[in-house]
């Protein structure tokens, strides 16, 4: 078993481009990547590729091979679906086959195209993460998911709205030095908590955004790394994978992630660390709870004492463990199918020194990265540490 | 590195269902599955599940929690999503991740629901598997496509019509001992000449019907079969993937799949078989001309002669390498996202000797399942053999 590398990163701006393609996008993020890396194009041997929602946002199915030619790339490609989580299990899968010696050089990355649908259209498309027959036709939207689920947190530990929007006002100030970051604007708890309610208790502040955009990795073998000389310092060392039942009629508890906690566990005994262990995560906050949730899920925060991290600066940028210093879903932005790698990306950065933020967390030398589809019936979580 | 075994296969009857769910065609294709396996729901490690367009036909995302609930697993699962490709990607990672250690147990399988759209609305959804903004919105649907393809075929290495017309024969000849199959029923040359143009050259019975269905496979690791006396014959013992560009103008050769060649490489070598060794074989002859296309890319026909194989004998089920003993997708039906994994279901059988048309390769023990995606812009191939 080999470990993996990450060669190159690559980003395309998170925001509002209802006018590129995805294709487009992906060609922007996986060129940023290979010139980032160092890493010939030829030598990819697979391609990777996490996309939710292409088929209802431009009639684009098989987006495999089109994004390995939009690359550049002449090799087997595959698309991974798993909604919000779609290129966290991209990035997994392509994980267990360098480890497992089938492949030195891969391509991993997702993109997904959103605001040409506008708002009602992708909330509607959004809504396909959740159960069509059970959820969906009765009306569900994520938003609303979302505010069932921080309701049921709020009456099984406490907390309330003030507490959610430190966790927006920390995820705005941290996007303020990400260049491609959708929101590079702090707010303040007052303008939260005087948002136009989503669905209460949520207001637009608790939401990310609905964004463009696309991310690109390049993972290489350490053999390989070695061999061509690749600047790669920094290694993914942990994997795991959980899922629950997909309707929230279906769960034992409304304010818990399983799904995550497996995710979450997995890649921990992978790597070989415990929570305590971690020095700085990239979690899931398509909402202000999910965020909350996910501390609590990954140990990173007792059971019911998530709530308080970002408002007693636990989470935040000089706290002890800083969550989501990209600016996370929230002010960075939250194209679906892009997500997933692109906290990678991030967290490959914030430890090898190389990103704005790298200031906060300078010997960090364990990260992770939690991506989370619909209500968290699928999770993946990857750990991250700098090589030895 | 240990061998992976086919456990158990289950399917439901492939046809017209627009009332059934995928849900609920998924969980009686696994429900066989298991039954037929002998192992425990609950020593199922992972879900591996291919689907198409559910987005478009059940306007259902995140297919891959939902068919593990379906299948009564608890067990994280990831939706593969490669056009008519999709299961035989999830059978291809499910391969490797047994293979390697990872899982004892995995369930793989498939799903499509298509005739609840009609026929215009499926065949506008089957579009989505080609280039959307170089083809679609020209016009090709994937009868027209498969019909340049077959003119360039003629016009580099002759043959007709009435060729073609041999291979739906055969295929509808060899389902009618298959109770699942679509059509229990033999046709005639002259009836498939004389069938309606669909788009010239191919007629009516040159393509596949549109289908719902679902399919399932349990692997298992050789070692875990074994423990738990498992009856489990077959082995797969040889993956591979290939890619092509997406739009047919982008090819240098429109009646070559290079992109299947390679994957049948890749899975000859992996198996160390030459293609000399395949006793039977099904493959994806979404189209007549596709058959005779497969049979080229996998070597089992050289370049130029795969047209007079049905015709001349040498695939029908009294010849040399049977092909498509299920009936094939033209006679056992497509629904798109179940068919990587119901060919390997047929292949496991007929080397088995448990499959009612086993008495024609009563001495195989090596087959080959062939699942292609789009014009052949993803192909999955993998090989077969019964266990030493």
């Amino acid at each position: 078993m080999t470990g993996v590398r990450v060669a190159g990163t690559g980003l395309t701006p998170f925001g509002n481009a209802p006018e590129r393609t995805s294709r487009d996008l992906f060609a922007e993020a996986s060129s940023a990547a290979f010139a980032d890396s160092g890493v010939p194009r030829e030598d990819v041997e697979a391609v990777f590729y996490g996309n939710f929602m292409g088929e209802l946002a431009e009639h684009q199915g098989h987006q495999g091979p089109l994004m390995a030619e939009a690359a550049g790339v002449r090799a087997p490609a595959t698309r991974y679906e798993s909604a919000c989580a779609s290129s966290g299990m991209a990035v997994r899968d392509a994980v267990m086959r360098v480890r497992n010696g089938e492949h030195d050089v891969v391509l991993v990355g997702g993109a997904e195209r959103m605001t040409n649908l506008g708002t009602a259209g992708a909330t509607e498309a959004l809504a396909i993460a959740a159960d069509e027959l059970w959820e969906v036709r009765a009306g569900m939207t994520f938003p609303g998911a979302y505010a069932l689920m921080a309701k049921a947190y709020f009456d099984e530990f406490g907390g309330g709205r003030e507490d959610l929007a430190h966790v927006a006002v920390k995820n705005h100030e941290n996007a303020l030095t990400n260049e491609k970051a959708q929101y590079q604007k702090s707010i303040e708890v007052a303008e939260v908590l005087d948002a136009p309610t989503v669905s209460s208790p949520l207001g637009l502040y608790d939401a990310c955004p609905l964004s463009d955009g696309a991310s690109a990795l390049v993972l290489t073998s350490e053999a390989y790394a070695e061999e061509h000389d690749i600047d790669a310092p920094v290694s993914i060392t942990g994997t795991g994978q959980g899922g629950d039942r997909m309707a929230l009629h279906d769960r034992e508890f409304l304010a818990r992630s399983p799904a995550a906690r497996e995710a979450g566990e997995e890649a921990y005994t992978d790597a070989g660390i415990d929570a305590g262990d971690v020095d700085v995560a990239e979690v899931h906050d398509c909402f202000t709870i999910a965020e909350v949730l996910a501390l609590e899920a990954l140990d990173l925060e007792p059971v019911g004492e998530g709530i308080t991290a970002a408002r007693d600066g636990r989470t935040t940028a000089d706290g002890d463990t800083p969550i989501n210093l990209s600016g996370g879903l929230k002010a960075k932005g939250h194209p679906v199918g892009a997500t997933g790698a692109s906290q990678i990306a991030e967290v490959s950065k914030l430890l090898a020194g190389t990103h704005p933020n790298s200031e906060h967390v300078a010997d960090a030398t364990t990260g992770v990265a939690h991506n989370a589809g619909g209500t968290v019936a699928s999770a993946a979580v990857h750990v991250l540490e700098v090589a030895k």
